[in-house]
């Protein structure tokens, strides 16, 4: 719904901006070359009064990306707040996380403290869900399922193929199929004799989950500093208990704060020298060495032509493939980084696959030499940033449109197909074995936003610059628009549901969009001796700059933390529906960790089946 | 108090720091020559190891006055809670402030809204206390107000001097006395009709002040999101009823955002082009010149070697002057930026001298050209900044001596002898005749913290670059210390307590010197052909920002908002005292503005009376 929203914005941005431009950039256009640079800039001639056309239209961009932003934003927060009252039988609702939490004087565990402090200060405070040092519970409970496996593997060893056969032979070993079914119910026993509750006390982490019974009450404690030491009894929202990150819960916050920057880091280092391992890849993987190492290659040369496209298309297809699999490496960093919900992780993700692609694709495409090298030379002289980038955005025209059309493609053509999933949903299920799980994943929006909003990036500058790369754009976002709707709504499972928390990461990448267009521009109108144009557009960027601001304060605070207004409304809704008991009563049961339930049956169902029964 | 913990920090500080600089630094200079530059590191030979001694140095000192730095914050926070423990039945603590409010539907007023709104969510919501537009009432106090004056006046014209004779003269005019206390009643009349409540209700603003019966729900209140949009009904902590600055609390948001931005430019001008102004009047104004135009000032010359004396001191005493009159001209400024608090004003006006003093005294005496000239090199050559700060400081020391002797002594000998203050009270007594108004001020924050917090930054740029300047910093600051103890005990009066608030903005004052002379010993070292000891010390300053950054999470925000343990604290507290009626009663009485109190009285007894007794 997120990025439907995003792609309908940009397809009316840029569908009402492509014939304004055309428009505008015609008339004044008084000879016509055949090429496709009729209307770029980079032709008009130096001083030219024409480059007013081009000045005045983008003015009319900037304030339209601006209404368009504003209304989207305003929009977004609205979803938002519906959202917020569709799901308001959640248990997150009810619940905060409390991290930090001071050893308790008396009793030396860290429960009663939660408890004691909750209750004085809460009228409404309900429960808590401490977490427990897991480490010997998780270990048993993947014993368990492996054991089970094997006995059921055995049961029907005759359906199995070659190397699900090969595979067991090598795991299972010479056990018989009846001490296999004894040894399960004694890690069956363990594991319940480790989960009873004296055990545990011993084993108590500063974590807990509380919930109280209203909405209003979670959402202030949520947002007040609760101790004198702000780093003790640290509270915030809770996450959903289906997209929580168990193990990174009980992280302290030292060792967060290096994660951090630790990953800061590495996502800087991978995005600056990311080009050095390519060209190494594609230096030492040419067609001429493949085929002396392995001459079955040499089969491409039969077939006339194909060797050409081969010794062609293979630097390039290095690079996209490595390109391919950098969202998923970042997601990987972001997970390492320690956040507490499957979402954060991906916003995050999201976050560094964009400044990765911004740096690798448009910038390393459009200025010659390594990125360290540009960000040297940008840090050295700031002043000259505009001119060398408008010099350099003028030059590339045509390469976006081969990019956007080249790549945007046989993006879609691979989303389509699934190809990468595929792939790997093949060879785990023919190597290992697992063919019973679903291949369901969730939306992998981590990939899909950032380059989406590379598009957008690239169609905003080249706007003003070369419009004619705007119709290519359009057919790109159509083409997107279906492919993603069909993608969202038959392949793609809903994991979880930020109510709308991503909306200002893609506000933030078109206002970026936006600075870098103007920033552009200026060095345009100065290159072409107008300086006129070129000091007028300063304030175009301040103003964008303000509305940035304006949004931060109108809006972004609605997506980060509750209204009291709604909280209430919801708890007075559910007054009249008195229903209230049933939601916050199974909240905290609903954030039981993995390991602390019932043994011997499926891990979902024991926990997660009242709230269902109860949203239903 | 604060002063008090700053500059026994300071001293304390520089105290230890100095043997230390001496120790270190003595015996590795093999020859004494005997002017006063025997330690400081330009006299070191390029590439000795004796720069490893300094560099150890910088290290020591650099850690600890991060220990120093810590152990002051952490006082300084448990003060703070101290500090909210002993004020709670100050009314500010039942109290917030709510800005923003919509009108209500029905009535077409914003009153009924305010009161629906809070007693719908907040259970333990008291009263409120709505603000109204003032425009007509407050002139007419002054009417009111200056014919009191006028008839008291009249009453005893035979005890006034010469000015007051002319100025009574203009002012009075042929009315005789009776008339004058006619209208006196009239407008006293009229005044009471303004301030009934049907009045009042059509002229309501958008601001009131709140009041909850404990004060865990007004922290709560104060610091959550209310509606759904974050701009209307914002909320935040109501300031002391005494040091509200009410003609600030209606202005609008988006004005407030005009006057931060028009502040700030004009502070920022202010200091970049401040040199122009005073060598302007340097030149117009000199001895010769002003022998020309006023021939009395001949009788100069009479008196053997004070020519000589006037005519050097002549431009370095307007300079000083101009500085002199900067902390009043910026107190002005940020009062105009809407500061709902005279505190909060004064702390703004803080900053704005320390970063003035920063630019004006420390960057220009060591760099030459003007500021804009330094700015605009850092700009374009930030990689230089090391080396650059590095030569300059390095040839400056004995420059900075002179200084923190000269104008450190006399800034002393003026605040003792009050003489700014003194003229100002002397001329208004002798002209206008005010002379019954008592000579009492509060402290003044913004032009002491600026100041010694330059001195501070001075001492730790020069320990290790020069140690010699320390002594002389030491007796300053113990001069420093007795001077303000009594100046705090016997000439000023306490007009504000904020509970420690100052301290994060001398924190960071502290940050910033310890960072510049990471920086500019970066640089030395590197000027002084040891790579070595120049890359070992970027990791110092790294780990200082850390410190900062752990700091900003670690006491911030216990400077910022109330924690809520605090608050329930106090409210039990009162519940075994059994005295929290009494002080929530009066909380919004209180906040009566002060063309709402009753007519004929003084303006502060009548509704701060109540407080005080409750207080004592």
């Amino acid at each position: 719904c997120r990025i439907h929203c995003f792609s309908v914005c940009s397809i009316v941005g840029v569908l009402i901006l492509a014939p304004v431009n055309y428009t505008s950039a015609g008339p004044s256009g008084t000879k016509r070359p055949n090429s496709m640079e009729i209307f770029t800039v980079s032709n008009v001639p130096k001083g030219s009064d024409r480059l007013w056309v081009h000045f005045s239209c983008l003015c009319f961009i900037s304030f339209y990306v601006v209404y368009l932003l504003h209304k989207e934003y305003k929009e977004m927060s609205h979803k938002r707040i519906e959202r917020l009252k569709y799901h308001r039988k959640r248990p997150d609702q009810f619940t905060i996380l409390v991290q930090g939490i001071p050893v308790c004087a008396d009793h030396g565990i860290y429960g009663c403290n939660v408890d004691h402090f909750f209750s004085k200060h809460y009228q409404t405070y309900q429960s808590y869900q401490i977490l427990h040092d897991n480490g010997n519970i998780e270990s048993l409970q993947k014993l368990a399922s492996s054991l089970e496996k094997q006995i059921e593997r055995k049961r029907d060893t005759r359906r199995c193929n070659f190397w699900q056969w090969i595979w067991f032979k090598f795991t299972s070993g010479p056990i018989d199929a009846r001490s296999q079914e004894q040894k399960l119910k004694e890690v069956h026993h363990s594991i319940r004799i480790l989960q009873c509750k004296n055990m545990l006390k011993q084993k108590e982490l500063p974590v807990a989950f509380v919930s109280f019974k209203s909405r209003l009450e979670a959402a202030q404690a949520a947002e007040t500093q609760q101790h004198v030491n702000p780093l003790s009894l640290v509270t915030r929202y809770a996450p959903e208990p289906t997209e929580t990150i168990w193990s990174n819960l009980a992280i302290p916050f030292y060792r967060l704060a290096a994660y951090k920057l630790g990953v800061f880091i590495a996502a800087f280092l991978l995005t600056v020298f990311f080009t050095i391992p390519v060209t190494a890849v594609q230096g030492i993987v040419q067609f001429e060495k493949i085929e002396k190492w392995f001459p079955p290659a040499r089969a491409v040369q039969l077939i006339p032509g194909l060797s050409s496209v081969v010794t062609g298309y293979l630097p390039s297809m290095i690079l996209n493939g490595f390109i391919y699999l950098i969202p998923f490496a970042m997601l990987g960093m972001a997970s390492f980084e320690g956040c507490i919900s499957k979402s954060q992780t991906e916003i995050k993700a999201c976050n560094m696959v964009f400044y990765f692609l911004l740096g690798n694709v448009f910038f390393l495409s459009i200025l010659s030499g390594s990125l360290l090298h540009q960000i040297g030379e940008s840090f050295t002289h700031p002043k000259d940033i505009p001119s060398r980038l408008a010099s350099a955005v003028s030059a590339q025209s045509d390469f976006f449109i081969t990019y956007i059309l080249t790549n945007g493609m046989s993006g879609f053509s691979f989303e389509v197909l699934q190809f990468g999933l595929l792939t790997w949903h093949f060879l785990k299920a023919h190597t290992v074995g697992h063919s019973d799980e679903p291949y369901l994943y969730g939306f992998p929006y981590y990939r899909v936003v950032p380059i989406a909003s590379l598009a957008v990036l690239i169609g905003m500058v080249y706007a003003v610059v070369s419009p004619l790369l705007l119709p290519i754009l359009v057919i790109y976002f159509l083409l997107g628009y279906a492919v993603f709707i069909n993608q969202m709504e038959d392949v793609y499972e809903i994991t979880y549901d930020t109510c709308g928390q991503y909306w200002p990461t893609i506000h933030h990448y078109i206002f970026l969009s936006v600075t870098l267009m103007q920033t552009t521009m200026i060095g345009l109108f100065g290159l072409k001796s107008k300086p006129g144009a070129s000091f007028a557009t300063i304030p175009l960027l301040v103003l964008n700059i303000m509305f940035n601001e304006y949004c931060k304060v109108r809006f972004l605070p609605t997506f980060q933390c509750r209204p009291i207004q709604i909280c209430k409304d919801n708890d007075d809704l559910d007054k009249t529906e008195r229903e209230a008991e049933c939601s916050s009563e199974h909240a905290v049961r609903a954030y039981t960790p993995p390991w602390m339930r019932p043994t011997g049956s499926s891990p979902e169902s024991s926990s997660v089946q009242p709230l269902v029964r109860c949203l239903l």
